[in-house]
C-alpha cells in the first residue's frame, strides 16, 4: 500500500532538499495526506487538531474586537462575480463552476454522468465579497444598520494548476471578515486592527515573527483600495504571507449599490472590509520551526503538550514507576498528557514518534528518575534534558517550562530573521544577494514605486515585493533599478 | 427594500399558519434570510451563534467517547459514488456537479460561461462515506489501525427541489461521523454509543424529547444495515428527524476493498459505522419551543442568558439605576449578559424585541426595584416574573432561575409529546386520528413488517413509520392492514 511504503521512508534533511523535506514531514507526522481529487488534500486529525487551536485563539480573538460569525451560501451566481470589474478579472480563471445536478446512467461508458443542466451556472466561493455585498444590501438602509462586523469560517475553491499540501490546494479552509462602515476612516481603522489581531496571533500563538505593511498596486487583492499583509519567513529563506486585510473602500458598495442613510440625513454607499487566513498557516508553521526529527509545535498550538514515557518492562520497575506514571496523568491533564505505555515498543522508538508528532515536552520517568524523587523533562525544540523534582508542583514547573520554550521558539525565529534581513544599495548587489533560485531572507532595496519597473525585477530575479514595511523607518532614496527617486525600502524576497 | 417590508410585519400567529409562523419568525428573529442562490439560505448571526453553542456540546462529547476531526475534499469522483449500489441509487439524483474550471467572456450575452471542462465531472459531497473508506483504504493494514474514529464539520450539499428554511436547503452545515472496526459488534456498540450523544444532546441542551430507534428497511440510510433514529415532536404534531447513526456493516469496506490483517493473522473486510446531525437541529429547536412572541431558546443553548434592561429616563432614576446597572453587566459576564441602555427606544419595545430574540431571562431594573433593594426577572417561557433581593449573590439566583427553566422546557415538551402519542388499534382509529392533513403526533401500531404495507399506508395516508421505538416494550399484535402477526407497534407520523 502506497501508505505503507511512505512510512517507512525517513525524511529527507532539509539541507539536502527542502520541498522534499516539507512534504514527507507532512505525510510522515499525518498532518495530511493526498486525496484521489487532482489538487485537493485530507487533513488529518493531527493536522485539524492544528486548525482547531488556530481557530479557537483566531475567533476568541475576533468576538473581544466585536465581531460575529455567520454562513453564506458557497455558490455565487455568475453574474454577482461580474459585478466588480477587478474582482472578476482576479478570480474568473481559478472558479470552480457547477453546471448540472443529479447522475444518470451513461449508456456509452457504462458509469453516470450530469444530468439536469442548472438555469444558470454557479461559481464555487473563490472569497465571498459578492454574495456577502448582495446580502448587506438587503440588511443595510440606515447608519443605525453600521457598522456589521461578521466573519465566516469556511471552505473555498480556487482552481489552482500548481498545488503544494497546506500551501496551495483547490480546496482549503480558511476564515473571512467583510465588515460594514458608515465611513473611510472607521473601514481602515477596522482593517488595521484586525491586521494587529493577526499579527498577534502569529508572534504570540504561532511564534512566527511577521512583517506587517501595504501590499503594492501590483499585489493587492483584487477589488480592494489597499491590502495590508503579513510576511513570515521560512527556514529556506523565503517569504511567506500568512494572512491579509483589505480596506475595500466603497468598491463593493457601489457594485452591489449599497447606500446607506447618514446621520446628517444624505445618502451614501457603505465603506468596506475583508480579511482572511486560512489553512496555509499550518504550512508556514511547519516550514518556520520544524527540523529533520519532525514536527516543532509552540506549545500554544499543540494538541497535546506533554508526552510521558514509562521506562522499565520489568514487574519490579513497572511496580515502582506506575504509581507515578497515574499521578502525572491526573495532574497533567490540562496539558491534555499522552502516557504512552505501550511495551511492545522501545523507549528510543517512542521518542522518536514523539519528536516526530511534535510534543513540545516528554517526561521519561524510570526506576532511577523514582529513586532519585526526579522525573527527566526532554524540551523538542532543543532537545535539552534537566530534571525536575518529584515532590515538587510538576504541573508548574510543566507550565514554566512550556511558556519558556514558546518564547525561546519566538525568540530563535527572530533572530534568524534578522539575520536573514539585508539592506542592498544597487541592483547588481541586490541580485548576487538573491543568488540564482531559492530563498535569501528579505532584501530591503529602494523602488521608484512603478508596476513597470516592480515586474522587471520580478521576470529577471523572479523575487517580489512582499510589503511597504510598517517595521523599517522611512528614509528617502534612489531606486536600485531607475535610480528614480524612492520615498522608503520596500521588502523583496522570493517567495512561497 | 424586502426585509424592511418584512420587518414591520408581524409574526403569523402559530394557530393561524403554522407553516407561516415559522417562516416569519426565522425571518423576523434574523435567524437566517433567504438567499440569492435558489434553494440555499444565509445563516445570520443569530441562528450561527445557536449552531456554535450545539457545536461545541457536541463536539465536546464526540471527544469525550475518543473522536478526532479531519476534514476530507469536499469534491467526490462520479466513479466513487457508484461504487456501493444502494448509495448511488440514494443519491445520485440529488448531486450537484462541477463540470468546469475557470470561466471566460461570452460574447454572445455578454456575460461570463464556463471554460475549460474538466476531465471527469466531480459530485459535492452529499455525505462523504466514499472519499472516506478510500482513505481509509490507504490508512488500514492491520487491526493495529483499528478503530478509526474520525469526525468532520463540513458542508454538505442536495440538490432538494422543495426547500424549507433549516429544515431542507441546498447546501447545509453538519457533522458527519465516520468510524473503522475490526469487529461487527464493536461496529454496532459504536453507532448506539453516538445515537446516546445524541439522545443526551437533543434533551439535555435541546431540551427536546426524542424517541430512539431503528429505521425500517424502506426509510433507512442508503448503503445502511441498520440506521438509528432520534425523531422529535413538532408543536403542530409532525415528527422530525433530529439524526441518524448507521451501521454499514462492510457494505463500503467491500464497495472500497477495505481489508485488515486480524489478530489471528487472517484478513477481514472491515466494518463501519457513519452518523450526523446538522443545522436541521436549529429548526426542530424552533418548532418544537417557540411561541407567537419569538424564539424561546434553552439556555443552555443561549447565546446570550440573559438581558439587562434599566428602566427610567429621567436623570434622577438613571443615577440610582446606574451603578446597579453596572454592577450587574460584571456579575453575569458568565452568562454573556446584555444591557440594552437604548434611551430612543420604550422599555415595551425592548422587552418585545429581546422576547422575539428568545433571551431567556430578563432582569428590569427600575428606581421602585433600587429602592426595595430588589430586581425583577421574567422568563421567557412561562413569561412569569418575580423579584430577587439585591443584596444577595444575583450570579447564583439567576444560575438556579436558568436551571429550573432547562428543566421546565425539557418536561413540557415532554408532557406535550405525552398527549400526542397514542396507541391505535384498527386502521380506521388510524386514518381518524391522523386527520385528513397537518401533523397529529405520534400513533403507536401494529405493522406486519413488510414494505409493501409500509408504503400503502403512507400512499393512503402520508404518515411513514419513523421508527421501531426503543421506548416502548415489545408486544405481539396484528398489522391494523393486514392483519397479518407482528412483534411490536411501530411509531407512524406525518413528518417534516
Amino acid at each position: 500500500m502506497a501508505t505503507a511504503k511512505r512510512d517507512e521512508k525517513a525524511i529527507c534533511p532539509r539541507a539536502e532538499d527542502y520541498a522534499r523535506w516539507y512534504t514527507d514531514l507532512v505525510l510522515r507526522s499525518e498532518l495530511a495526506d493526498y486525496s484521489p481529487v487532482a489538487g485537493c488534500m485530507v487533513i488529518r486529525p493531527n493536522g485539524y487538531g492544528l486548525w482547531e487551536k488556530m481557530r479557537d485563539a483566531l475567533d476568541g480573538m475576533f468576538k473581544e474586537t466585536g465581531h460575529r460569525n455567520a454562513y453564506f451560501p458557497m455558490f455565487i451566481p455568475v453574474e454577482f462575480l461580474a459585478k466588480e470589474a477587478q474582482h472578476v478579472e482576479g478570480f474568473a480563471m481559478e472558479c470552480g463552476v457547477v453546471t448540472h445536478s443529479g447522475l444518470e446512467a451513461d449508456p456509452e461508458n457504462g458509469g453516470l454522468r450530469p444530468k439536469r443542466a442548472l438555469d444558470s451556472p454557479l461559481v464555487l466561493r473563490p472569497t465571498s465579497e459578492t454574495i456577502i455585498w448582495h446580502m448587506y444590501g438587503q440588511w443595510i438602509n440606515s447608519y443605525r444598520d453600521l457598522p456589521i462586523l461578521i466573519n465566516q469560517w469556511a471552505n473555498v475553491v480556487r482552481w489552482e494548476m500548481r498545488t503544494r499540501l497546506f500551501l496551495r490546494t483547490r480546496e482549503f479552509l480558511w476564515q473571512e471578515g467583510h465588515t460594514a462602515h458608515a465611513t473611510a476612516a472607521e473601514a481602515v481603522a477596522e482593517a488595521t486592527t484586525i491586521l494587529e489581531v493577526y499579527r498577534r496571533f502569529a508572534e504570540e500563538y504561532m511564534a512566527v515573527p511577521v512583517l506587517t505593511g501595504l501590499k503594492t498596486e501590483a499585489e493587492k487583492f483584487a477589488g480592494a483600495v489597499d491590502t495590508y499583509t503579513l510576511e513570515a519567513l521560512t527556514q529556506d529563506g523565503r517569504a511567506i504571507q500568512a494572512g491579509t486585510s483589505h480596506y475595500l473602500g466603497q468598491n463593493f458598495a457601489k457594485a452591489f449599490d449599497v447606500t446607506f442613510q447618514t446621520a446628517e440625513n444624505t445618502r451614501d454607499f457603505v465603506y468596506a472590509t475583508s480579511w482572511g487566513v486560512s489553512t496555509r498557516l499550518i504550512g508556514a508553521l511547519v516550514m518556520c520551526h520544524s527540523d529533520d526529527k519532525g514536527l516543532v509545535l509552540p506549545p500554544r498550538l499543540a494538541t497535546n503538550q506533554v508526552v510521558v514515557v514509562p521506562i522499565g518492562r520489568k514487574d519490579e520497575e513497572k511496580a515502582l514507576v506506575a504509581p507515578v506514571v497515574e499521578r502525572l496523568r491526573a495532574e497533567l491533564k490540562p496539558f491534555d498528557v499522552i502516557v504512552d505505555s505501550d511495551d511492545s515498543k522501545s523507549p528510543g522508538f517512542k521518542f522518536a514518534e514523539w519528536e516526530l508528532r511534535g510534543i513540545p515536552l516528554r517526561i521519561e520517568c524510570g526506576r532511577r528518575d523514582v529513586e532519585a524523587g526526579q522525573l527527566t523533562l526532554a524540551r523538542r525544540d532543543t532537545g535539552e534534558k534537566k530534571t525536575i523534582p518529584l515532590a515538587g508542583d510538576v504541573a508548574a514547573a510543566i507550565r514554566g517550562e512550556l511558556d519558556v520554550m514558546q518564547q525561546a521558539m519566538f525568540q530563535r525565529a527572530l533572530d534568524f530573521r534578522a539575520a536573514n534581513t539585508r539592506t542592498v544599495e544597487t541592483y547588481d548587489e541586490f541580485k548576487e544577494a538573491l543568488g540564482p533560485e531559492g530563498g535569501a531572507g528579505f532584501l530591503l532595496a529602494h523602488w521608484d514605486g512603478t508596476t513597470a519597473t516592480e515586474k522587471r525585477i520580478q521576470e529577471e530575479t523572479n523575487a517580489t515585493i512582499r510589503c511597504l514595511p510598517d517595521q523599517f523607518p522611512a528614509e528617502p532614496g534612489r531606486c536600485i533599478v531607475t535610480g528614480e527617486p524612492s520615498a522608503r525600502r520596500v521588502v523583496f524576497a522570493r517567495s512561497y
